[in-house]
């Protein structure tokens, strides 16, 4: 089983309540490609700059992860990508000191990719994705994310992108002005009614809320004691999960649910170093001792 | 077994998006008595004014409501609470057309009511929360219920009354004040630590974290299509949880979750209709199916 993952690799500058890091490997792709590789063979499919660094391009050179999709563009400069955050850490100012290849490059699958079995497509133009995933032979499972910006910009084509994809993700403040409805429950059928199959509502530090066709499914936040930098936690879920069904025989609903539980806990990761910086030394037993841990804390027996 | 419930038995002017209404049955007490009502017998302590109108009184007439300590106070008036809630209901702004007499009185335990078997303490002076433990017998279960003006103008007795009391349930924003810890999980152990025996944090539509001696546990929002008004959520959530602890044999870590679980439950009633209305009409079988709800939203297998 081989996971396509796509989105930007890039350059970051963060800013927390608490440190600050200039220049270091981040990006929605890397993010998401570093936490599915923890479950499957990962296939990573994004452009560059010239300015691209040789040490974070070797960081990107994993055992599950094939990075030969990672291509230099020539005469072009790496997508940087900036972010500030508040004290609690749930707002943040987000620029883009250069906007670069990541946003004008337009991505098809190389040769030979086009079997993969699954696809994980970080926050891009809704057309591209969609073409990304016709590209592909016969997927079992595909996933798109999403941003405000292009509910802005092209939401017909991401209206239709989300039917054609298995997952649409996307965080609460986008899912309500998507569908235009101010409760997330309702957010996520008007989704669904609207033709996407399943809707993943990223809820940040509270969890997630998962409307689909055939289930719903809510999850709460994992209590992190300390977040160092929430940046790359929506991808290194997606990452998470669409690893973990990549992996999985049947594609049911009680995988999906552990999937976005796995999701939700490459996630709680994520947050505990700077960009992708904690999801490299992390190895599948820690994943496999917090998800244990998740269950601990949130189940409970049946009533009276 | 009995459940004694105090604080304000009050008439509310509220304001939605999409409704408004105006001087109708309201309070703490009176929402948190209404929820423990499904679970246990309740005696209900409040003081309202010589304009508390008799239809109101009548609606606290109920089964399992003991409501002769709600006494009017010659002279007095009832307190008034108003609030007009943001689009998407988690933000309000809230004034007092009228305190009154709930904030003037010092309750006091009526002659008889000494072997009070459990006590839901809405917000008020900590002190008088305090005083009203000490004057029980030997209550099993205890909780009191905060709100920022208790933590700005009286921290230290709070934090007096919060070593005297099993559970005490605060909002997000003041566990995150009162601890000084912008993480709500470092936030609830914090609180612990300074020697409250189990803490809940109150997370709105995105549910709720208990923070116990014993036990961690995370509960998402149960997902409602539609909030009529928030007001009195907070109460009939720890209306719930006491109301159903007050019932059970022996008071251990899983009926302390399953508890929050009625908690929540209740909670997702009340805010079905305009202040307390919902709760009058709520039946156990009713907060049952919709416990049995809640659990299959949540569950997921074990991992790999």
């Amino acid at each position: 089983m081989t996971l396509l993952v796509t989105g930007w690799v890039a350059i970051d500058d963060i800013e927390t309540p608490f440190a600050k890091v200039e220049g270091s490997l981040g990006g929605s792709a890397t993010c998401a490609a570093l936490a599915a590789s923890l479950f499957t063979d990962v296939r990573l499919l994004a452009a560059v700059g010239e300015d691209f660094p040789d040490t974070m391009r070797e960081k990107l050179h994993r055992p599950r992860i094939d990075a030969s999709g990672v291509i230099t563009v020539p005469g072009s400069k790496t997508s940087r990508w900036g972010a500030r955050y508040s004290y609690d850490m749930n707002s943040r100012e987000t620029w883009y000191p250069e906007l670069g290849i990541s946003v004008e490059w337009k991505p098809v699958i190389p040769p030979g990719w086009e079997d993969c079995t699954a696809a994980c497509l970080a926050a891009g133009h809704p057309v591209d994705q969609r073409n990304l995933i016709r590209s592909l032979t016969s997927p079992r499972v595909t996933l798109v994310d999403t941003i405000k910006m292009f509910i802005d910009e092209a939401e017909e084509d991401l209206r239709e992108t989300m039917r054609t994809a298995d997952f649409v993700a996307m965080n609460e403040s986008e899912a309500r002005e998507m569908a235009r409805m101010p409760s997330i429950a309702r957010a996520g059928r008007a989704l669904v009614s609207g033709g996407a199959r399943n809707v993943i509502v990223k809820l940040g530090e509270y969890g997630a809320a998962f409307v689909g066709q055939e289930d719903y499914f809510v999850a709460p936040g994992y209590p992190l004691e300390e977040v160092v930098d929430p940046t790359g936690a929506g991808d290194a879920f997606a990452g998470g999960l669409m690893g973990y069904l990549d992996s999985v025989e049947k594609i049911t609903p009680a995988e999906i649910r552990r999937g976005i539980i796995y999701g939700s806990t490459t996630a709680s990761f994520a947050v505990e170093g700077f960009g992708p910086s904690r999801l490299l030394t992390l190895s599948r037993d820690d994943v496999e001792a917090r998800y244990r841990e998740f269950r601990a804390l949130t189940h409970f027996d049946a009533g009276e």
